[in-house]
């Protein structure tokens, strides 16, 4: 059943929840799902409401022109509107390691991630062979070690993003920064696994970190990028308890089951259209 | 059954398990527990052995000075050595809350922490009326806002630690920076509980840093204390997942639970001497 | 700032969640918490939707028979309206072990769970030196081993709960299978923590059964008692990792802190009336 | 460099542990890594000991016969003698789904996972196309809705595992049940995932029995694969937290993170002979 999707917030006033559902059920929508939250500190209203597009009152290219007129200026809300049946484009970029790059794969070709993949991106031949195992285009872009040609390379990707219509970027660990443009173009749509329980070991090297500080439990996180190297919004971490035995080489084992679970929850989340960003912060809707 | 605890450490080398046991099994005694570890990358040994003293040949006040002639020096080992019969001596800091302060002495009173308990310190009243349900000497010492009566404070606090033969210290939840000079007094022997996973959120107010940063998880460390602010070695950690519904209130809440129990887990590790350090970190023996 | 809470379930329909919200609205009410979820498999539509007093339209007194009255036979609505400044009053009943009473004990008198304690009920007399420490009274009813007088015992504690006006029971480890009569006067409303992760291991001694089976993992559980034994509403599990060290006495160690933690969560989730039951499962609003 | 791992039992007695390190040390062999563990309860010996074999003064090809000669009688041991250059030989046994498939292969791909597959076996054509993406052999046989073929198959099954020298079978979601005959010719070298934290939830469909339960937490179990359903000796289990939104497509959708992750962590610790089995439970070495 073809449903649309709608992530709003806006200001938090008395009665806002019914006046928002309002726009659905007075137009004959069946609401399949209603997940909302009031952030009591910033006084904001948080939603994610779904339904059959089946019977709606007004035709799908119209919804959110109707939307916009009748409700955004009115509760001052800012909101993203998806349908059911329109898949998602995610590019991959990769470095060496192949097990983000399997299990986002895996998850792909059986079903699970409801995406289409046009095209992997790699600053190294290493993984092409992955790619062809799945049939998936593979291309490569060296960066020089000065980064002399860094911006042209990005502009090469961006290009070929843009030919691809790719709605957003996963970062299955890619080992270069991605610079201040590109994010730009892609904001909370790029998504980045950094191997650590952030914000503990920032930057490079963190289960070295981890095995210097002697920690007990190490993490992975998933966030979109920001300008700020490591600081934008977390869309979900997870851990693993460690101990005194393990070396910078069992804890990057170890981790990297975390980091390959960690980041396909989070991927999933965000092609479900599950996930809002404020203030840095993001809402998880179940 | 009354037992000795040696606690060791050593450069490792060919053959150095065998010649530790060989003190205990020439000497006629039953090992009840052994755990050694093998640090590769710094090339250490590590152990802990514990056995019965009945039908031991060497008197128990002879113990630590036969194995520090026969192998102290040639092995270069440095060592604890500790008996089953002798209760450590625990004197608990506190501020203002209760629950880390409870925990422990609910321990205490069903004979869970295998302790003694002569006195609790705080800066405050606040918690008296804790300390006279268990039947506890409380003594106050208050601090002033511009801590110029500190190092006063302090040696008012060693005195009484001093007098009550105090081996270790609990900060359960004390709101006070111990200074280097009482640090050095109880190396290894002051344990702190840090209401973060370390190293994220050093310092002051870590729930309202991890609210404001929109982390999945938070966690609780416990650790024993260095000069250096919540730098020390760490014995335990646990973490709790939570959600953008938490704010630093429902978080301090959900955290107080991994608090107590995190602390009380490193104070039961350390009262058993099954806790090593080694360049700022710990080796937790099971 | 005074409130109302109404916890609710009814047939899923169009527009529910509207509906419902429109009698709080309507009537002036500020809703300062809402939380719903439809359970498509049975089609079922649950809420727990909560308001501030001041401004409310409808006298206190006078709310359940309005929304009686207007929606409860119309939309088929099985309801329970609770009033934040009525604190519940709660019993518990122990045998000879302390854990799980002092953790609730600490967080009562700490204030962090909004009850009143009338009384402390047991088999035997172990316990009241706690109840003693607190200044809760304590009765001790003792069971025959051939359970001849337990008809009589019981008759004797409802005869305390009801003059005690208590509303609800935990069973704070209380080892004693409680009779269906009983039951029946407190449904819902008895809180049993049972020492597995239920339905493993149901019955008598878990850790046992845990250490004979050779899991790598233990668990607690807290339930509503029914008529089945250990098979009531599950309100809250959790576990903890253990290895093959581990004895039934060290799991018995580990699992209490469990044990005691899990039960306090269910606790506080019953008293913030955030539970809800339904084909003997629950609704947790968060 | 080319290391010897031995695993044995015997009966804890006095100095057992230097006894059986002496065989290695007295030969010359340089030990690097070391665990064992009494079993107080059954007063049983378990031990990993692996050391280098260059300059081990007896030959490779003799030493399991030196062992038994020198300490096996004499000290009632039970032992398995390994080499590293050996790299075992794993079958892996399908039916329809790939997550936990996919997560072994890759782990395969990637060097990460030490073995060689030579053969993957179905009931099923479905995962035919991974089987070909990695490029290795996939049988198929078909067993009969009413197993009237199951000893043809079986036959045919363990035809296959001899000429290919299999060293021990992977039931990666395999839902067929093993005949005691083909277990009896594997014995502990058949590894099993189960969908929910065993002894819960035995048999068929876990997720929906963990559904009617109405359980907050659910699991899954790797373990040795015996004569009866289930039962066997645990390797590994994890277990994830859930809600009563779950329904048993989205416990079945997390579940499967859980399996794939429980299942190849078992898997590596056989491949790295740190599993022992006594008495239907495993010791785990680190």
């Amino acid at each position: 059943m073809k449903t649309a999707i709608l992530l709003l917030h806006c200001p938090d006033k008395l009665g806002i929840i019914a006046e928002m559902t309002k726009f659905i059920t007075d137009n004959n929508g069946n609401i399949v799902y209603l997940d909302q939250y009031v952030d009591t500190v910033d006084k904001m209203f948080f939603m994610r409401i779904e339904w059959e597009l089946e019977n709606f009152l007004i035709p799908q290219d119209k919804i959110a022109e109707y939307f916009k007129t009748l409700y955004s200026i009115r509760y001052d809300v800012e909101f993203d509107l998806y349908f059911s049946d329109r898949k998602p484009r995610m590019a991959i970029f990769v470095s060496k390691m192949s097990h983000c790059l399997y299990d986002l794969l895996a998850r792909y070709e059986s079903g699970e991630l409801n995406v289409d993949i046009p095209c992997i991106v790699s600053n190294h031949e290493d993984m092409r062979y992955v790619a062809d195992q799945f049939g998936i285009p593979y291309y490569v872009w060296s960066i020089n070690k000065d980064h002399s040609n860094k911006a042209e390379v990005e502009a090469a990707e961006i290009g070929l993003l843009e030919r691809e219509k790719v709605d957003f970027i996963v970062l299955a660990r890619y080992m270069q920064i991605i610079s201040d443009g590109m994010i730009e173009k892609y904001p909370n749509r790029i998504i980045n696994i950094h191997h650590s329980f952030l914000p503990a070991f920032v930057g490079a090297k963190p289960y070295h970190q981890a095995y210097q500080r002697g920690v007990k439990i190490v993490g992975a996180t998933s966030h979109y990028v920001t300008a700020d190297l490591d600081a934008g919004p977390i869309i979900e971490q997870d851990v693993v308890r460690i101990t005194h035995k393990d070396t910078p080489d069992t804890l990057a084992q170890k981790g990297s089951d975390l980091e390959k679970i960690v980041l396909s929850r989070a991927v999933k989340k965000h092609v479900e259209h599950k996930v809002l960003t404020f203030n840095n912060k993001t809402i998880i809707f179940s």
